[in-house]
């Protein structure tokens, strides 16, 4: 049988640890290929580059893995990567393994999980794996066991089309795996103001997370904070389905 | 009693000719607060801005509109005015209206999307408003009288935490409205590879939508290519809820 062909991405950037991780263990399960953008793209969501080309460099080829780097986002890299670089349809892509959480309402602005639900539009079994832990020097080995075992289920059992998984770690010791749903919450206190050398004011995104149902078990939020790895099956299909009736009553 | 406060914003740039229409129709329905960026943020999605810091400036003020240009995303506009600039919550965020449809899967890549999610979030009515016409000359005469009644409906029926309305125009002659679905379906043949004058390649993100169901008539793609107006009422919560079970019975 054919090894399984495994794309790999992430938003931190081709040189991360996490990514280096990530490759070390797909190589144990499939065929890897890299395309990873060239610096950090945190927080990119699904951004795409319209207004200005981009471009992808070979940085490494041997037996089971070949290493590109791109200017683009993670969604450009996606694109580009099944566009331009694979001869058949990839088995599996992973996203990862991102330094920070990707919990709660995090999916959606996250370029690691942007990444994700590009490869799901695409019809390829996708997974974002990601750690509570932003330093650089984030210790992964307690989750290793836990990404492979996950990504060979994925193998093994498929999703349907638009459903991809939203992994995350605790950081430390791992009680359990909880298959959980997207916490409710938002964020608040967003921004830090500071002055420049000429009086104007300049504002950086900070901020934390206001969990709006901390009680709540089921959730990604309530699993990590209980040292679960969280598992969020995760969909591209946005529709309100149950609002539907009610806006067809409004008089429109 | 207190008109009602209305928060605009888009990606085609604050001086974009649909953002100024949305400008001029939400100015006979309350008090109109613009915070959007200063050039285009097409396919930006939920992109924040985190490596540096961003920046607004007035434009504008008299009596019922205030302008502001940010240097940021169009989601880092929504948490910029919620945070730094209203004195309370706004009644209803609206975004657009935008050049070029935000139908099926591209409420994920828009950056006109992006902003209404984030407002969704914040706890905000919301709507984006898009026409199927990508040209800055596009007449979106026939669509005005329409983004008042739906923006009109909504702060008197009210949407329910988490979810927000993507509407988008035909061109031509409209038919009549459809509250829509989602369709299914993918970009494809995405890149238009050309070469520099050193002969090293780029590339350039084109392709097509490629309709998986095309047949489906309660898709919004289905109601934009028969001249009606599309309501998809969209959600923040990206959880698959139906796929839970099945992952539970993988051996992880």
């Amino acid at each position: 049988m054919k090894r399984p062909l495994i794309l790999i991405t992430n938003d931190d950037g081709v040189d991360a640890p996490g990514i280096n991780v990530l490759i070390r263990l797909m190589m144990q399960i499939g065929d890897v290929i890299v395309m990873a953008p060239d610096g950090a793209r945190s927080a990119q969501s699904n951004a795409l580059t319209v207004t200005h080309p981009i471009r992808f460099t070979k940085l490494e080829e041997k037996e089971g893995l070949t290493r590109y780097s791109c200017t683009g986002t993670p969604t450009d890299c996606v694109k580009l990567a099944l566009y331009e670089i694979v001869d058949r349809k990839p088995d599996l892509l992973v996203s990862g393994i991102n330094h920070g959480s990707n919990s709660a309402i995090n999916v959606i602005y996250s370029g690691t999980m942007g990444a994700v639900l590009e490869g799901c539009e695409n019809g390829i079994l996708s997974i974002g794996f990601s750690i509570c832990n932003h330093s650089m020097d984030a210790d992964f080995s307690h989750f290793e066991s836990h990404v492979l075992q996950i990504s060979g289920q994925a193998l093994k059992n498929g999703l349907p089309y638009g459903t991809c998984l939203n992994v995350n770690s605790p950081c430390g010791e791992i009680t359990g795996i909880r298959i959980s749903r997207q916490c409710v919450g938002n964020w608040t206190k967003e921004f830090a103001k500071r002055s420049d050398p000429q009086g104007r004011s300049y504002f950086w995104l900070t901020g934390y997370f206001d969990n709006k149902e901390p009680e709540a078990e089921d959730t990604d939020e309530w699993a990590l904070n209980h040292g679960y790895i969280s598992i969020v099956p995760t969909k591209i299909d946005l529709t309100a389905y149950r609002e539907m009736d009610e806006v067809r009553k409004w008089d429109i």
